[in-house]
Protein backbone atom coordinates (compact mmCIF):
# COMPACT_ATOMS: atom_id res chain seq x y z
CA UNK A 1 0.00 0.00 0.00
CA UNK A 2 1.57 3.49 -0.81
CA UNK A 3 2.08 5.97 2.09
CA UNK A 4 -0.52 8.20 0.73
CA UNK A 5 -3.49 4.94 0.90
CA UNK A 6 -2.46 4.19 4.07
CA UNK A 7 -2.47 7.93 5.43
CA UNK A 8 -5.73 7.94 3.42
CA UNK A 9 -6.82 4.61 5.60
CA UNK A 10 -5.30 6.08 8.99
CA UNK A 11 -7.76 9.63 8.22
CA UNK A 12 -11.01 7.91 7.72
CA UNK A 13 -10.60 6.37 11.12
CA UNK A 14 -10.58 9.81 12.38
CA UNK A 15 -13.69 11.00 14.42
CA UNK A 16 -15.14 14.55 13.90
CA UNK A 17 -17.08 15.81 16.48
CA UNK A 18 -18.71 19.74 15.99
CA UNK A 19 -18.77 22.11 18.66
CA UNK A 20 -16.55 20.20 20.87
CA UNK A 21 -15.08 21.21 23.63
CA UNK A 22 -17.29 23.98 22.48
CA UNK A 23 -19.03 26.00 20.08
CA UNK A 24 -17.56 26.81 17.28
CA UNK A 25 -14.60 24.05 17.53
CA UNK A 26 -14.48 20.75 15.38
CA UNK A 27 -12.78 18.57 17.69
CA UNK A 28 -11.02 15.54 15.73
CA UNK A 29 -10.69 11.94 17.57
CA UNK A 30 -7.58 10.39 17.22
CA UNK A 31 -8.63 7.37 19.40
CA UNK A 32 -11.09 5.53 17.04
CA UNK A 33 -7.47 4.81 15.32
CA UNK A 34 -6.13 3.05 18.48
CA UNK A 35 -9.53 0.69 18.56
CA UNK A 36 -8.74 -0.54 15.43
CA UNK A 37 -5.45 -2.42 15.80
CA UNK A 38 -4.82 -2.53 11.90
CA UNK A 39 -4.93 0.60 11.39
CA UNK A 40 -3.16 1.87 14.42
CA UNK A 41 -0.55 -0.53 13.07
CA UNK A 42 -0.35 1.25 9.25
CA UNK A 43 -0.14 4.50 11.91
CA UNK A 44 2.54 3.46 13.37
CA UNK A 45 4.48 2.04 10.55
CA UNK A 46 4.03 5.44 8.53
CA UNK A 47 5.75 7.27 11.52
CA UNK A 48 8.39 4.95 12.02
CA UNK A 49 9.57 4.65 7.97
CA UNK A 50 9.03 8.84 8.26
CA UNK A 51 11.43 9.19 11.36
CA UNK A 52 13.78 6.31 9.76
CA UNK A 53 13.90 8.47 6.06
CA UNK A 54 13.57 12.02 7.51
CA UNK A 55 15.91 12.30 11.11
CA UNK A 56 18.61 9.51 10.99
CA UNK A 57 20.35 9.71 14.10
CA UNK A 58 17.86 10.57 16.02
CA UNK A 59 18.72 9.63 19.80
CA UNK A 60 15.53 10.05 21.69
CA UNK A 61 12.01 10.20 21.23
CA UNK A 62 10.37 13.46 23.47
CA UNK A 63 6.58 12.70 24.09
CA UNK A 64 4.10 15.35 25.13
CA UNK A 65 1.68 14.81 28.04
CA UNK A 66 -0.55 13.37 27.61
CA UNK A 67 -1.54 11.94 23.94
CA UNK A 68 1.59 12.12 22.82
CA UNK A 69 2.31 8.83 25.14
CA UNK A 70 -0.02 7.56 23.45
CA UNK A 71 2.83 6.91 20.12
CA UNK A 72 6.43 8.27 21.82
CA UNK A 73 7.41 5.15 23.68
CA UNK A 74 6.35 2.76 20.86
CA UNK A 75 7.97 4.52 18.35
CA UNK A 76 11.32 5.07 20.64
CA UNK A 77 10.83 0.87 20.86
CA UNK A 78 10.56 0.43 17.18
CA UNK A 79 13.80 2.86 16.87
CA UNK A 80 15.93 1.18 19.58
CA UNK A 81 16.50 4.42 21.45
CA UNK A 82 14.87 6.08 24.84
CA UNK A 83 12.08 8.24 25.64
CA UNK A 84 11.86 10.85 27.78
CA UNK A 85 8.09 12.96 28.67
CA UNK A 86 7.57 16.50 28.67
CA UNK A 87 4.72 16.63 31.62
CA UNK A 88 2.43 19.21 32.84
CA UNK A 89 3.66 20.71 36.26
CA UNK A 90 4.51 19.28 39.53
CA UNK A 91 4.53 15.64 37.92
CA UNK A 92 8.06 15.06 37.56
CA UNK A 93 10.34 14.54 40.34
CA UNK A 94 13.96 15.54 40.79
CA UNK A 95 15.06 18.84 38.98
CA UNK A 96 13.33 20.04 36.18
CA UNK A 97 13.21 22.61 33.77
CA UNK A 98 9.54 24.72 33.10
CA UNK A 99 8.19 26.81 30.88
CA UNK A 100 5.27 28.58 30.83
CA UNK A 101 2.86 28.92 28.16
CA UNK A 102 -0.63 29.97 27.15
CA UNK A 103 -3.80 28.31 27.39
CA UNK A 104 -7.19 29.68 26.55
CA UNK A 105 -7.49 31.23 29.81
CA UNK A 106 -4.70 31.63 31.99
CA UNK A 107 -1.14 29.76 31.73
CA UNK A 108 -0.01 25.87 31.86
CA UNK A 109 3.41 24.78 32.43
CA UNK A 110 5.32 22.07 30.77
CA UNK A 111 8.46 20.03 32.55
CA UNK A 112 11.24 18.08 31.53
CA UNK A 113 13.76 16.09 34.13
CA UNK A 114 16.99 17.95 33.67
CA UNK A 115 18.90 14.55 33.43
CA UNK A 116 16.66 13.02 31.00
CA UNK A 117 18.20 14.49 28.05
CA UNK A 118 22.00 15.06 27.16
CA UNK A 119 23.27 17.70 25.73
CA UNK A 120 24.08 17.89 21.88
CA UNK A 121 21.55 14.64 21.56
CA UNK A 122 19.29 14.76 19.01
CA UNK A 123 15.36 14.10 19.61
CA UNK A 124 12.35 13.99 17.62
CA UNK A 125 9.28 15.63 19.63
CA UNK A 126 6.09 13.76 19.37
CA UNK A 127 2.37 15.11 19.65
CA UNK A 128 -0.72 13.78 18.46
CA UNK A 129 -2.07 17.44 17.25
CA UNK A 130 -1.02 20.70 16.40
CA UNK A 131 -3.40 23.56 16.70
CA UNK A 132 -2.32 26.91 18.15
CA UNK A 133 1.20 25.42 18.57
CA UNK A 134 1.03 26.72 21.94
CA UNK A 135 2.56 23.45 23.50
CA UNK A 136 4.99 22.53 20.93
CA UNK A 137 6.73 25.79 21.11
CA UNK A 138 7.07 25.08 24.86
CA UNK A 139 8.85 21.58 24.33
CA UNK A 140 10.88 23.22 22.19
CA UNK A 141 11.90 25.94 24.61
CA UNK A 142 12.32 22.82 26.94
CA UNK A 143 14.81 21.37 24.51
CA UNK A 144 16.75 24.47 23.99
CA UNK A 145 17.08 24.20 27.92
CA UNK A 146 18.41 20.74 27.93
CA UNK A 147 20.70 21.73 24.99
CA UNK A 148 18.92 19.07 22.66
CA UNK A 149 19.01 19.26 18.93
CA UNK A 150 15.61 18.83 17.32
CA UNK A 151 15.72 16.80 14.21
CA UNK A 152 12.05 17.66 13.99
CA UNK A 153 8.62 18.10 15.53
CA UNK A 154 6.18 15.29 14.30
CA UNK A 155 2.21 15.18 14.44
CA UNK A 156 -0.39 13.05 13.66
CA UNK A 157 -2.36 15.80 12.71
CA UNK A 158 -2.40 19.75 12.04
CA UNK A 159 -5.18 22.03 12.02
CA UNK A 160 -3.33 24.13 9.63
CA UNK A 161 -6.45 27.17 9.81
CA UNK A 162 -4.69 27.86 12.97
CA UNK A 163 -1.48 28.87 12.14
CA UNK A 164 0.36 27.00 14.81
CA UNK A 165 3.30 26.10 12.59
CA UNK A 166 4.07 29.75 12.39
CA UNK A 167 5.29 29.73 15.98
CA UNK A 168 7.65 27.13 15.30
CA UNK A 169 11.14 27.95 14.37
CA UNK A 170 12.26 24.14 14.01
CA UNK A 171 10.96 21.37 11.44
CA UNK A 172 7.45 20.42 11.68
CA UNK A 173 6.50 17.39 9.79
CA UNK A 174 2.36 16.24 10.12
CA UNK A 175 0.93 13.03 8.60
CA UNK A 176 -2.59 14.52 7.93
CA UNK A 177 -3.90 18.33 7.64
CA UNK A 178 -7.34 20.00 8.06
CA UNK A 179 -8.24 23.18 7.06
CA UNK B 1 16.09 -14.97 31.39
CA UNK B 2 13.70 -16.08 34.08
CA UNK B 3 10.88 -13.80 34.66
CA UNK B 4 12.14 -13.16 37.87
CA UNK B 5 15.43 -12.15 36.56
CA UNK B 6 13.77 -9.96 34.21
CA UNK B 7 11.69 -7.77 36.81
CA UNK B 8 14.84 -7.46 38.51
CA UNK B 9 16.24 -5.75 35.72
CA UNK B 10 13.16 -3.42 35.25
CA UNK B 11 13.33 -2.68 39.59
CA UNK B 12 16.73 -1.54 39.14
CA UNK B 13 15.93 1.34 36.75
CA UNK B 14 12.58 2.48 38.37
CA UNK B 15 14.04 5.74 40.21
CA UNK B 16 13.56 6.90 43.93
CA UNK B 17 12.64 10.18 45.46
CA UNK B 18 11.87 10.66 49.32
CA UNK B 19 10.04 14.01 50.01
CA UNK B 20 8.16 14.04 46.53
CA UNK B 21 5.33 15.95 46.24
CA UNK B 22 5.17 16.33 49.54
CA UNK B 23 6.91 15.20 52.38
CA UNK B 24 6.41 12.00 53.50
CA UNK B 25 5.91 10.14 50.07
CA UNK B 26 8.46 8.41 48.81
CA UNK B 27 8.18 8.91 45.28
CA UNK B 28 8.51 6.00 42.57
CA UNK B 29 9.99 7.26 38.85
CA UNK B 30 9.03 4.57 36.13
CA UNK B 31 10.55 7.06 33.88
CA UNK B 32 13.88 5.36 33.55
CA UNK B 33 12.77 2.13 32.22
CA UNK B 34 11.44 3.89 29.38
CA UNK B 35 14.92 5.65 29.17
CA UNK B 36 16.81 2.79 28.57
CA UNK B 37 15.28 0.76 25.22
CA UNK B 38 16.50 -2.85 26.54
CA UNK B 39 14.59 -2.28 29.62
CA UNK B 40 11.83 -0.95 28.30
CA UNK B 41 11.68 -4.17 25.47
CA UNK B 42 11.84 -5.82 28.71
CA UNK B 43 8.90 -4.48 30.38
CA UNK B 44 7.04 -4.76 27.80
CA UNK B 45 7.71 -8.51 26.93
CA UNK B 46 6.90 -9.60 30.38
CA UNK B 47 3.51 -7.53 30.55
CA UNK B 48 2.05 -9.41 26.83
CA UNK B 49 3.33 -12.90 28.40
CA UNK B 50 1.55 -12.17 31.52
CA UNK B 51 -1.65 -10.91 29.41
CA UNK B 52 -1.48 -13.81 27.06
CA UNK B 53 -0.91 -16.45 29.93
CA UNK B 54 -3.56 -14.90 32.44
CA UNK B 55 -6.14 -13.26 30.44
CA UNK B 56 -6.64 -15.57 27.34
CA UNK B 57 -9.69 -14.18 25.05
CA UNK B 58 -8.90 -10.79 26.16
CA UNK B 59 -10.75 -8.03 23.32
CA UNK B 60 -9.67 -4.18 24.59
CA UNK B 61 -6.90 -2.79 26.41
CA UNK B 62 -7.94 -0.24 28.50
CA UNK B 63 -5.56 2.65 29.58
CA UNK B 64 -5.61 5.50 32.26
CA UNK B 65 -4.63 9.05 31.38
CA UNK B 66 -1.72 9.56 31.62
CA UNK B 67 0.85 7.47 32.32
CA UNK B 68 -1.89 4.35 31.13
CA UNK B 69 -1.01 5.31 28.25
CA UNK B 70 2.83 4.56 27.93
CA UNK B 71 1.74 1.16 28.34
CA UNK B 72 -1.47 0.01 26.60
CA UNK B 73 -1.12 1.10 23.06
CA UNK B 74 1.95 -1.39 23.06
CA UNK B 75 0.07 -3.81 24.36
CA UNK B 76 -2.58 -3.38 22.57
CA UNK B 77 -0.65 -3.57 19.32
CA UNK B 78 1.37 -6.65 20.61
CA UNK B 79 -1.83 -8.82 20.99
CA UNK B 80 -3.51 -7.51 17.88
CA UNK B 81 -6.77 -6.17 19.92
CA UNK B 82 -7.85 -2.52 20.07
CA UNK B 83 -6.78 0.17 22.69
CA UNK B 84 -9.40 2.67 24.68
CA UNK B 85 -8.65 5.36 26.90
CA UNK B 86 -9.95 6.40 29.91
CA UNK B 87 -9.89 10.29 30.76
CA UNK B 88 -10.35 13.25 32.58
CA UNK B 89 -13.40 14.77 32.80
CA UNK B 90 -14.18 16.83 29.80
CA UNK B 91 -11.50 15.57 27.43
CA UNK B 92 -13.54 13.09 25.43
CA UNK B 93 -16.25 13.97 22.90
CA UNK B 94 -19.66 12.69 22.44
CA UNK B 95 -21.29 10.63 24.70
CA UNK B 96 -19.88 9.38 27.88
CA UNK B 97 -19.89 7.86 31.23
CA UNK B 98 -18.29 9.20 34.09
CA UNK B 99 -17.44 8.45 37.39
CA UNK B 100 -15.76 10.91 40.21
CA UNK B 101 -13.15 9.95 42.84
CA UNK B 102 -11.58 11.44 45.52
CA UNK B 103 -7.92 13.18 45.50
CA UNK B 104 -6.69 14.41 48.42
CA UNK B 105 -8.38 17.51 48.14
CA UNK B 106 -11.64 17.27 46.31
CA UNK B 107 -13.10 15.16 43.70
CA UNK B 108 -11.87 14.11 40.07
CA UNK B 109 -13.69 12.48 37.49
CA UNK B 110 -12.75 10.07 35.11
CA UNK B 111 -14.37 9.09 31.55
CA UNK B 112 -15.40 6.55 28.87
CA UNK B 113 -16.72 7.11 25.72
CA UNK B 114 -19.81 5.29 25.85
CA UNK B 115 -19.46 3.22 22.11
CA UNK B 116 -15.65 2.43 23.08
CA UNK B 117 -16.35 -1.06 24.15
CA UNK B 118 -19.35 -3.32 23.83
CA UNK B 119 -21.59 -4.97 26.17
CA UNK B 120 -19.70 -8.31 27.15
CA UNK B 121 -16.20 -7.37 25.95
CA UNK B 122 -13.37 -9.03 27.51
CA UNK B 123 -11.40 -6.12 28.87
CA UNK B 124 -7.39 -5.64 30.80
CA UNK B 125 -7.27 -2.70 32.32
CA UNK B 126 -3.78 -1.35 32.62
CA UNK B 127 -2.11 1.48 34.37
CA UNK B 128 1.86 2.27 35.75
CA UNK B 129 1.29 2.03 39.68
CA UNK B 130 -1.57 0.60 42.11
CA UNK B 131 -1.03 3.64 44.75
CA UNK B 132 -4.47 4.32 47.28
CA UNK B 133 -6.44 2.20 44.19
CA UNK B 134 -8.83 4.82 44.11
CA UNK B 135 -8.60 5.87 39.85
CA UNK B 136 -8.34 1.96 39.72
CA UNK B 137 -11.64 1.21 41.34
CA UNK B 138 -13.56 4.44 39.44
CA UNK B 139 -11.91 2.56 36.24
CA UNK B 140 -13.68 -0.87 37.30
CA UNK B 141 -16.94 1.47 37.87
CA UNK B 142 -16.82 3.05 34.64
CA UNK B 143 -15.98 -0.58 33.10
CA UNK B 144 -19.93 -1.77 34.71
CA UNK B 145 -21.28 1.28 32.80
CA UNK B 146 -20.20 0.01 29.67
CA UNK B 147 -20.84 -3.95 30.92
CA UNK B 148 -17.64 -4.80 30.04
CA UNK B 149 -16.33 -8.30 31.32
CA UNK B 150 -12.57 -7.36 33.73
CA UNK B 151 -10.38 -10.09 33.16
CA UNK B 152 -7.51 -8.65 35.24
CA UNK B 153 -6.30 -4.81 36.67
CA UNK B 154 -2.62 -4.95 35.15
CA UNK B 155 0.16 -2.46 36.90
CA UNK B 156 3.36 -2.32 36.65
CA UNK B 157 4.35 -1.27 40.38
CA UNK B 158 2.28 -1.69 43.51
CA UNK B 159 2.80 0.38 46.45
CA UNK B 160 1.55 -2.75 49.07
CA UNK B 161 1.29 -0.08 52.69
CA UNK B 162 -1.43 2.14 50.72
CA UNK B 163 -3.53 -2.00 50.54
CA UNK B 164 -5.03 -0.31 47.25
CA UNK B 165 -6.06 -3.62 46.38
CA UNK B 166 -8.42 -3.80 49.21
CA UNK B 167 -10.55 -1.09 47.21
CA UNK B 168 -10.89 -3.64 44.31
CA UNK B 169 -13.46 -6.40 43.52
CA UNK B 170 -11.55 -7.77 40.40
CA UNK B 171 -8.40 -8.91 40.21
CA UNK B 172 -5.17 -7.29 39.87
CA UNK B 173 -1.94 -8.17 39.00
CA UNK B 174 1.19 -5.73 40.00
CA UNK B 175 4.86 -6.94 38.43
CA UNK B 176 6.88 -4.92 41.10
CA UNK B 177 5.87 -4.54 44.78
CA UNK B 178 7.18 -1.74 47.33
CA UNK B 179 6.06 -2.05 50.92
Amino acid sequence: MSKDDRIEKIKEKIGAYPDFPKPGIFFRDIFPVLLDPTTFRLLNAVLVEHIKTKCPGVQLIIGLESRGFLFGPNLAQELNIGFVPIRKKGKLPGEVFGVEYKLEYGLDRFEIQKNSVKPGQKVVIVDDLLATGGTMKAACELMTMVKAEILECLVVIELDFLKGRDKLTKPIHSLIHYD
